[in-house]
C-alpha cells in the first residue's frame, strides 16, 4: 500500500447511514469533528420498507419512509453528505485507520461501525479459506491471480462489474451469478468470462481453496472472488471481536479494538430504532472522548521527545 | 402495610416520564401492557428548559419544550396519561413490587427506573436561572455563546471535558473545577481557559444569569455551565446496586433486582436525549419478555399444582 490513493482524512468515519449511523453523524459534527459517512444509496432500507412507526419517540403514525427522509434531511441539513463508495476494509495503522474502498483509501483517527443487521451467511469454507484462495475485493486481491484462473460468485450488480475487472487481468473467469436480471441490466461481459449455473453449497481445497461446490458439480480455479452486499463485521475489520449476538461492544461503544466504536443492530437485539440512534450518539460521544484523550497523548508524546533532545 | 390503599394494578410501572420513562411508556403500550406512568409536572424540567436540540435524529431547529410537547402527545395520543403523585419507595412483594406515595400504594408485576439526574444539593438561583443562562449541558446549549464568555463549574471529569469543548467555541472560559486531583489526570485544558478557585455560592444575575459568587468574588459571563454527576436512586428501591455514574444494569437495563430495569440519565452518561429514548426502549422490551416468562413460570407452577391434585 506504498502508492495509496489517499482521498481524505477524518477524525471519524463512520461506516453505514442507517438510523445508528446519522444520529452518530449528527452528534460528531456538533462536537466540531471532521467526519466521513460510507452507506448505501437508501441508507436504511428496512426503514423504507416499514408501513408505519409508532415507537419512535415524538412521531407518532409516521411511515418508515417519511422518518427515513427526516433523518435525511437532518442530516443534510447539518451539512453531512454520504459517501456512497462501499467501505471493504478496515486496517490499523500508525495514526488511527486506514478504509479501503476499491482502489480508493481512506485515514481516520477513529471509526464507528453501523454496519446494520446481516441476514447473509456465509457459505460453507468460507471463513475458513478467506485469504487463502477466498477474497471479498477484487481490487485488493485481483492482481495475484494474473493470468491464472478465478471463479467470481456475483450477488449483486457490483459482482458482474468486478468480474469484468478481473477478465482484465485472468486468463479466465467463471462467473457464477446470483444477481438478479433487472440488477444485471446495460452490463456487458468480457469474451473470456464464462457462466456456470447454480447455488454455491461450499468452498473446496485443501491448504488453500482450489474451487467451489455447486449443488450438482464442482468447479476449480486458482482464486475465488466473493462480492456480495454486505460485510461481516469481523471479515470487514479484521481483529474484531464478535459473538453470534453482534459486535462485542462496552456501554460506550467501544469494540475490543481502541478507536473503533460500533452502534445499531450489527451490536445486537433488538433490532429497534430509538436503540440504534441512542447507540449511534453514545457511540460518537465515546469517539469525541477518546480522540480528545488521543491528541493529548500525542501531545505529551510530541514534548517529551523535544523535552529530550 | 396491612390496610393498604391500592389505587392500581399494573404490568409495568414507570417512575419518571422523562425522555426515557416516555419512550419506555410507548413501547409497553405497543406490547399491549397495562403500565402506570409516574412524574412531574414537566416531566423534563431539563428539555422544557433547553433552548435549543440540535442532536435528536429526525428534529433539527427545534426548542427543547417543543420537543417535550411533541414527546407528551405522542404518549397522549396513545392513551397513556400521567400520574402525578410522587413515587417514594418501591418495594417487592410476592406478586412483584409495591410502590408508594404517601398513602397510596400501587402494585406492578415489573418496574422501569427513569428517574433522571437530580442534582442534590442545587446552589442558590440555580434553578431560577436555568434556561435563562444557566445550562447543564455543552453539546446542547454551547453554541449559543460562540465568541462570547461563559463560566463552566465542573464538579466532575465530564466538567473540564465539556469546558475544552466550549473553548473552541467561546472567545474565553472561566473554569471553576471541583474535580479532584485524581479524577481530572490526563485532561490537558485549552489556553484560552482561565482557572478560578472557589466554592460557587449562588448563581447571580437579574432576568439573565450574569454570574456566579464564589465565597470571596464575583465573577462574571454572558453564560454558565453546571457539569455534575446524577444523584443515586437507592433510597427509593432498598437493595437497589448502584455505582457513583448511576444505577447499574446489563445491556438489556436489568438491574440487579429481578423485575425492575432501569433507562436514562438515572444508569448514567452521557446524559443525552437519544441515549435516553434508546435505553426506554430498550428497558421496555426487557420488562415485556419477563413479563411472558413471569406469566409462563405462574401458569406451569398452576399445572403442576393441578396435576399433583
Amino acid at each position: 500500500m506504498n502508492e495509496m490513493n489517499i482521498v481524505s482524512e477524518y477524525d471519524i468515519a463512520i461506516v453505514g447511514c442507517g438510523p445508528a449511523g446519522l444520529s452518530a453523524a449528527i452528534n460528531a459534527v456538533i462536537r466540531k469533528k471532521k467526519i466521513g459517512v460510507f452507506g448505501t444509496e437508501f441508507c436504511s432500507p428496512k426503514l423504507h420498507h416499514a408501513p408505519h412507526v409508532d415507537n419512535y419517540l415524538g412521531f407518532q403514525h409516521i411511515t418508515g419512509e417519511d422518518l427515513r427522509l427526516k433523518f435525511l434531511n437532518h442530516a443534510k441539513d447539518m451539512g453531512i453528505t454520504i459517501n456512497k463508495n462501499k467501505v471493504t476494509g478496515v486496517f490499523p495503522d500508525k495514526k488511527g485507520f486506514t478504509l479501503q474502498s476499491r482502489d480508493k483509501f481512506y485515514l481516520a483517527k477513529s471509526v464507528i461501525l453501523a454496519t446494520g443487521v446481516s441476514t447473509l451467511k456465509p457459505i460453507e469454507q468460507e471463513i475458513e479459506y478467506l485469504g487463502r484462495g477466498v477474497s471479498y475485493c477484487a481490487t485488493c486481491d485481483g492482481p495475484l491471480y494474473k493470468g491464472k484462473k478465478v471463479i467470481v460468485l456475483a450477488y449483486n450488480r457490483e459482482g458482474l462489474e468486478e468480474a469484468n475487472f478481473l477478465a482484465e487481468l485472468a486468463s479466465e473467469v467463471i462467473l457464477v451469478s446470483l444477481v438478479k436480471e433487472k440488477d444485471s441490466q446495460g452490463i456487458r461481459l468480457s469474451d473470456n468470462i464464462s457462466r456456470v449455473n447454480g447455488k454455491p453449497q461450499a468452498i473446496i481445497g485443501e491448504m488453500w481453496a482450489s474451487g467451489v461446490a455447486l449443488e450438482n458439480e464442482k468447479i476449480y480455479a486458482d482464486g475465488i472472488f466473493i462480492i456480495r452486499e454486505s460485510v461481516l463485521p469481523d471479515q470487514l475489520v479484521p481483529g474484531l471481536e464478535v459473538s453470534q449476538k453482534g459486535i462485542l461492544v462496552e456501554r460506550s461503544g467501544a469494540t475490543n479494538i481502541p478507536g473503533i466504536f460500533a452502534a445499531g443492530d450489527c451490536i445486537g437485539a433488538p433490532y429497534q430504532l430509538s436503540k440504534a440512534t441512542g447507540e449511534g450518539q453514545v457511540a460518537a460521544l465515546s469517539a469525541v472522548k477518546y480522540l480528545d484523550e488521543f491528541n493529548y497523548s500525542n501531545k505529551e508524546e510530541a514534548e517529551k521527545v523535544s523535552a529530550s533532545v
